[in-house]
C-alpha cells in the first residue's frame, strides 16, 4: 500500500493506473455511452445506436521505447502507428482516423521528420487510416510520439478481455519473442540498417493484424487482447477480466528458429516475457478454432493453440506446463518503472 | 525553402506542419468520412449519417508549457484537460470522452499524480466527460501530458475557421492577455499558491467555454477558433481559411485592468500576442450579434466585438487600427521553435 511519500517507481505502472482510476469521480470513469473504459486495450464509445467507436492511445519515447541510432525515421513512423493499429486489431475494429502529438527538440532534420510521417503515412494508407492532425510541441530532450487512433465496429462486435470461458483454447497469431530477440541483436550492435524480417524487422516494423482482428467476433472468439507486455504479462489480464484460470503448454508456443540460433539460452524468456509482439492473444471454443484458423490463413495470419482456459478455483491463476509438468511461473508483466 | 540540411527550429512549427501534411499520401489526409483534417482546432469525423465526431489533441510538456514550481498538480490536471476542452468548445461540440498519455519519470510522488487526476477529474465531471484510459509511459526527464478529447455535434453544426464573410463582426469572449500576464507574474516570482482569478488563475486554470461554443452555430456565427497562440497569431488562421481580410480596433480589445496595473508597458503585447487565452474567437453577421451576446451572457460569457471582416483585395490581410489609424502589425504567431 502506497503512502503519502510513495513515488511512482515504488508502486509500478499497473498499481499506478489502478490508483489513478480510483481517484476519478465515478461518473468520469464510465457513462451510458462508454462501454469500456480504463483497463482494456482501447475504450469503446457508442455515440449512436448500432455503432461503437474504439479509441486507443500509445506513446513512444526516445531512450525508453526507441533509440534513434537503432531505427530509421520511417520505421519509427511505421511503429508509432503500428502499435496503435495493433490495439485496434485486437478489438476487432476497423481503424479509421489518427491524431499525432509530435514532440521534437527542434534540432531534428526536417527531412527526418518528413521520413517519420512518410513511414506512418504508408502504413496508414495500407489500412485506410486518415491522419487528421494533432499537435506539434517542443520537448527539451527526448523525441516523444503519441498517437491516438479511432476505429469503428458494429455495436456488440468489439472484442474485449472479458469473455474467456473454461474449455476455450488459448491462441496466438504469428510467433512470440521475435521483437525481443531483435532488440537484443540491436543491443549487441547489429546493423540497424538490416530492418527486414525476421528479428530486427519484428522489433522495428511490427505488422498489425487488422484483417485477423476483424474475423474474431464473427468466428466465435470469446476474448482478445494485443500482446505488448509479453505472454506472461498479458494473459493474466484476460484471466483477471474473465475470472478464469489458464494452462499454457510452453512447448506449443510458436517461436522462430532464428531465436534459437542467436539466443539459445534465452528462447523461453524472450517468447514468454519478451514483449512488443503485437500479435493478438485470443480465446475460442475448440470446435470453432479450425474454421477461424482457416480464415486467418486466408489473410496471412498463422494461428497456434498454446493452452486452454480452466475454471478458476479461487483467484485467476496461470499454470505453465513443460512436457505436461507444471513449472514455476512468475506472472509479472514488463513494467517500465520496475 | 528548407533543404535537406534544414532543422526543425529553422523552419518553425507552422511550416513544419505544412510540410508534414504534404508528406502524407492524399488518401491519408482526408476521406469521405473526414470532413476536416489537419489544420483546424480539431478534426471532424462522421462515421454515421447525421452525427459528427470532433477530435482534438494537445500536449503539455514540463519546462516548455508548465513548471512544477509554478503550478500545483491539481491545477495542472485541470489545465491539461481544459486546453483540449477549449478546442472542442470552439468547434461547437459537446465533449464526451478523453484519453490521457501520462509520461512520468517515476520519481514523482504518487499523491501528486493522484492530485493531477483529481484536478482533471473534477473538470471532466463538470462537463460530463469520461476519462477512458490511455497510456502510462516512462520519460527520462520532463513530465509530459498528452490528452485526446472527443466530442460530438449534429452533422453540419461544427464550427470551423472557414466561413467568415465580409461584413461579419470579429468577436472574442472574456478578456485577452490575462494568461500572459499571469505567466509574467510567475516569472517575477509571484506566489504560485495564488491560483485564483484574475491573472495567475487565468494562466493556471483556464476556463473552457463549452456552453458558449454550443450556442455558436445556432446563432449564426460563421467561423470560430480557440485563441491559444494570441489574437495576432490566431486571427490570420481564420482569414487564411476563409479567404478574407480583417480590421481590428486595438482600443476595443477587452483587457483586465489588473494587466494595466502590473504591466503598464506591456498591455498591448500581452493582449494581442500573449497566447493561452483559451477564449473563442468568432465571426458573426452584425445583425445576429446582439442575440448571441445575450444568450452568451446567460451562460456566463461576455462577448466583445473588436473589429470586422473585409473583402481580401489580394492576400488575406490583418489591419490593426489605433484610434482609427492603421498601425504596423506583425502577424507572426507564437512559435515554440522560433
Amino acid at each position: 500500500m502506497a503512502d503519502r511519500e510513495s513515488r511512482v517507481r515504488d508502486i509500478g505502472e499497473f498499481d499506478l493506473i489502478r490508483r489513478l482510476t480510483e481517484t476519478l469521480p465515478f461518473a468520469v470513469r464510465q457513462s451510458a455511452q462508454v462501454d469500456l473504459g480504463i483497463g482494456d486495450d482501447a475504450a469503446i464509445w457508442s455515440p449512436a445506436p448500432g455503432q461503437s467507436i474504439v479509441i486507443t492511445t500509445d506513446a513512444l519515447v526516445e531512450g525508453v521505447h526507441f533509440r534513434l541510432d537503432w531505427t530509421d525515421w520511417a520505421s519509427l513512423g511505421h511503429k508509432m502507428l503500428a502499435v496503435n493499429l495493433s490495439d485496434i486489431a485486437a478489438m476487432g475494429a476497423r481503424p479509421r482516423i489518427a491524431t499525432v502529438v509530435l514532440g521534437v527538440t527542434g534540432n531534428e532534420l526536417v527531412s527526418d521528420i518528413e521520413s517519420l510521417y512518410a513511414g506512418a503515412g504508408a502504413l496508414a494508407a495500407a489500412h485506410g487510416v486518415v491522419i487528421a492532425g494533432g499537435d506539434v510541441v517542443r520537448v527539451p530532450h527526448e523525441v516523444t510520439l503519441s498517437v491516438t487512433l479511432l476505429g469503428d465496429v458494429p455495436a456488440g462486435y468489439a472484442m474485449t478481455r472479458a469473455g474467456a470461458r473454461p474449455g476455450d483454447l488459448i491462441v496466438v497469431s504469428g510467433t512470440l519473442g521475435a521483437s525481443a530477440a531483435g532488440l537484443a541483436l540491436l543491443e549487441r550492435g547489429a546493423d540497424p540498417g538490416v530492418t527486414g524480417p525476421p528479428l530486427i524487422g519484428a522489433h522495428l516494423r511490427p505488422n498489425p493484424r487488422i484483417a485477423l482482428g476483424r474475423l474474431l467476433h464473427e468466428h466465435g472468439a470469446t476474448a482478445a487482447m494485443d500482446l505488448s507486455d509479453g505472454l506472461l504479462g498479458d494473459l493474466p489480464k484476460i484471466l483477471q477480466a474473465s475470472g478464469v484460470s489458464a494452462e499454457v503448454d510452453i512447448g506449443s508456443v510458436p517461436i522462430l528458429p532464428a531465436i534459437r540460433v542467436h539466443f539459445p539460452d534465452e528462447v523461453e524468456r524472450m517468447a514468454l516475457r519478451g514483449g512488443e509482439d503485437y500479435e493478438p492473444l485470443l480465446t475460442i471454443p475448440p470446435d470453432l478454432f479450425d474454421e477461424l484458423r482457416r480464415r486467418a490463413g486466408e489473410v496471412g495470419a498463422t494461428l497456434t493453440a498454446i493452452g486452454r482456459i480452466v475454471a478458476a478455483s479461487d483467484e485467476p491463476n496461470l499454470v505453465l506446463l513443460r512436457d505436461g509438468v507444471a513449472v514455476d511461473a512468475d506472472e509479472g508483466a514488463f513494467d517500465h518503472f520496475g
